[in-house]
């Protein structure tokens, strides 16, 4: 830096101390798609100019906003929207990209196109960097870019830069989060209404909470990229959604979240990323999206609809625990802006946000070797002597039962057994054993039981 | 940069990408203060050395630690050990300063020196940031030096980077937290058993929760620093301890807590950061510290013991919450680390944590201007026309009741009064007119009501 432009830079931050609201060296800012949270980020930085101003220590100009359709009536000027995306990202007087239109394509392109260029990018896009941070963690390296993505994960709570840079001189050991709001407004919707999942599921659509597609919310692929972003952050690993194994709450019950009450628990979709350290051995890794019993006492229990909550286990910080609102536009928007401001202020002053680091390249284990407690439920007959059969069952396998709890009914009697640690591939030798024994009418369900102290 | 450097550097962040244990770029570190955090530090720049350095992109190394006795034995080589605190943070090999000793004097002048001498600091130092930050950050400014401070405010939490960083594009609206441990304990414990205050500040001092000198933390003063600390971040204004209204908790009884849990709420030290928007006017911002009825219902009822948590409500964001470990060396030393970690790679790749920012300054309301709500507690006399006449003097200052409570006891009947919002002024004054009335034996206590939504 030449001393004029130390100068300059030194003047530019003594403004941005005192306020700086009429300066003329602004940042140019391209927002890709107006959908709720695009929205609500040019409505940000139409009406909070000033503050940003101040926060960023100079102006944010909107450039232009890439829509699909450039002829509707979206509030603001129309000559800022137009439908050539690629023309906008490669203006020169763009310095700062915000991609909100979601998809992988053209978003992936668009991204790189515009971080080649040297032009730092903040997206929501979760889809995308799960499965492509490597890539575009790379083109904003070789271009001195930022690449900043709080808003991909649990909306408006700050927890990819705590991970990232809170956390840096700490060892993370385990992060699980509730991180999708529409499977956690049906979950506890079934929970207090007693409905069954295909009418609250149909009640979440109505009410807007559910997508007219739900599959990518209600089947755990929206929580898996998450939980694979979460990991990548939280052990310095790169962690696609590959490696995520995922299983959603389509098949969830309303008898199984009655059973959970018994029991003393609740069920949620749980993103769950855990560190594994064996004796003598190199860590690993565990990175699952499931349904699982949780005891009502645990903080994320009380994390009912469409909020999120993340906690994160140090060795040294211990266990935190952010909470807030996981979606929604303006929450959205909040952490775009936050990171917009970052970005902004790194091309002012000079700086860098912390890339992409995969230095630990811990391995990641298939969740057939991830040991957890199961919760399993089956129909018996009302006959002295099952209980007796089925520990057996249990004990052949190799699997430990930590309780039993036995209830009649007109059809026969219903039995819960609740395990100790297991490995996955036990528990499904147990089950099939189970359900070829006679006095076993049928398994009904087996979840996990996550969150006990054991 | 030249075009050397830049290569440098672009190799040195590859390297940190991948890998760079054995680098021979060390940034050096100095710790003033081995109390528990700096031996919890001290701790940790040794045993992770190899993923801090990975981390960072070059090895952090430590020069020395600064001690009053130099001669104890405290598990580190004796020749790192210094009662020289002043050369240590002038050592041209010295690029980072960690200040862990507390105090105003000497950290005050210390941390000055090692600014102006370009160096970057973090310090866990609340006190003295609520009264200098100012000072300190404009030397961090003039000389181009970083002052972090997460681990000032709530231990391990991050809160103070989310408020800087993170909601950096938004309008934080009120900042309420449990940031002291040791009253929270108090509290906890008081309601738990139904003990008076002094047998359980007895207790907390046995088990090493309350200080020998419990003054601080009991009277409110740690934190009203800390909730300086979290108002000058939310509102980008200076605010500093004298700003701050203060209460403590050594004058809540046993039967505080008793009417407090018959209302539905239990009593906590809240430390309250709140902006004020009146039609028309700028808005203002009231900052204080008071033991406080919360509804049971409220996220930080559940906030037991030792533990801390803030919530933090923005406008976009809506409401957040933070939550985990506020106070303890390993807990205090995952923010510090993760302070000088960001430090370190701002030395190592160029860049700057944001300064301060005071632009807003926001006019700071006297406490005598803020409404609050009020529980107040009477001894009355047992006969008809005590509510009436009681009523009477609470609408004869304009202090309009929100519910009533009488309980008949030996000596006379209980009379339990809560409020709808109303100014400190108006409630004293109905409280001294109270106290004149024949049939009001006594005003037990006036408690003020946070967190109900009314």
């Amino acid at each position: 830096m030449t001393s004029t432009e130390s100068r300059e830079k030194d003047a530019a931050n003594n403004a941005a101390k005192h306020g700086v609201w009429g300066s003329d060296h602004p940042i140019g800012i391209a927002v890709l798609g107006m959908g709720t949270v695009g929205t609500e980020v040019v409505r940000v930085i139409r009406d909070h100019a000033e503050d940003l101003c101040n926060r960023v220590g100079a102006p944010l100009v909107l450039r232009g906003v890439a829509v699909r359709d450039a002829t509707k009536d979206r509030g603001i000027s129309p000559e800022l929207l137009t439908t050539d995306a690629e023309a906008l990202v490669t203006r020169d007087d763009v310095d700062i990209v915000v991609e909100v239109m979601g998809g992988i394509d053209p978003a992936r392109a668009l991204i790189k196109t515009a971080l080649t260029g040297g032009k730092s990018v903040v997206t929501a896009n979760k889809a995308l960097l799960a499965d492509y941070t490597g890539e575009l963690a790379g083109a904003a390296e070789n271009n001195r870019a930022d690449l900043y993505f709080e808003a991909a994960v649990a909306g408006a709570i700050p927890v990819v830069r705590p991970l990232i840079q809170s956390l840096s001189g700490d060892r993370v050991n385990r992060v699980v989060g509730i991180v999708n709001g529409t499977t956690n407004f049906i979950l506890s919707a079934m929970s207090e209404t007693g409905a069954d999942y295909d009418d609250v599921l149909a009640e979440a659509t109505r009410l807007g909470y559910a997508e007219a597609d739900p599959t990518a919310d209600v089947e755990g692929y929206d929580a898996a990229a998450k939980a694979a972003i979460l990991a990548s952050v939280a052990f310095h690993t790169r962690v696609t959604s590959a490696d995520v194994y995922r299983e959603g709450i389509s098949k969830i019950t309303a008898e199984d979240l009655e059973t959970a009450a018994a029991v003393g628990c609740t069920v949620k979709l749980l993103a769950i990323c855990e560190r594994v350290t064996e004796e003598g051995g190199k860590d690993h890794i565990s990175v699952r999206v499931y349904p699982a019993l949780i005891p009502r006492k645990h903080p994320l229990a009380a994390v009912s609809g469409a909020f999120n909550a993340v906690v994160v286990e140090a060795e040294n910080a211990g266990r935190l625990m952010f909470y807030g609102q996981g979606a929604g536009g303006a929450p959205t928007a909040s952490a775009v802006m936050g990171d917009l401001v970052m970005a902004a202020r790194n091309k002012f002053f000079g700086g860098r946000a912390p890339g992409e680091s995969v230095y630990a390249e811990l391995p990641i284990a298939p969740i057939g070797d991830t040991p957890t407690r199961y919760h399993v439920n089956m129909q018996v007959a009302d006959r002295a002597g099952v209980l007796q059969t089925v520990a057996g069952e249990f004990a052949k396998h190799g699997v430990s039962i930590s309780t039993v709890r036995q209830e009649g009914h007109d059809s026969g009697a219903r039995l819960v057994v609740v395990t100790h640690h297991a490995k996955e591939s036990a528990l499904a030798d147990t089950v099939s054993a189970l359900a070829e024994l006679d006095s076993v009418t049928s398994v009904t369900s087996v979840l996990r039981l996550e969150g006990t102290e054991e």
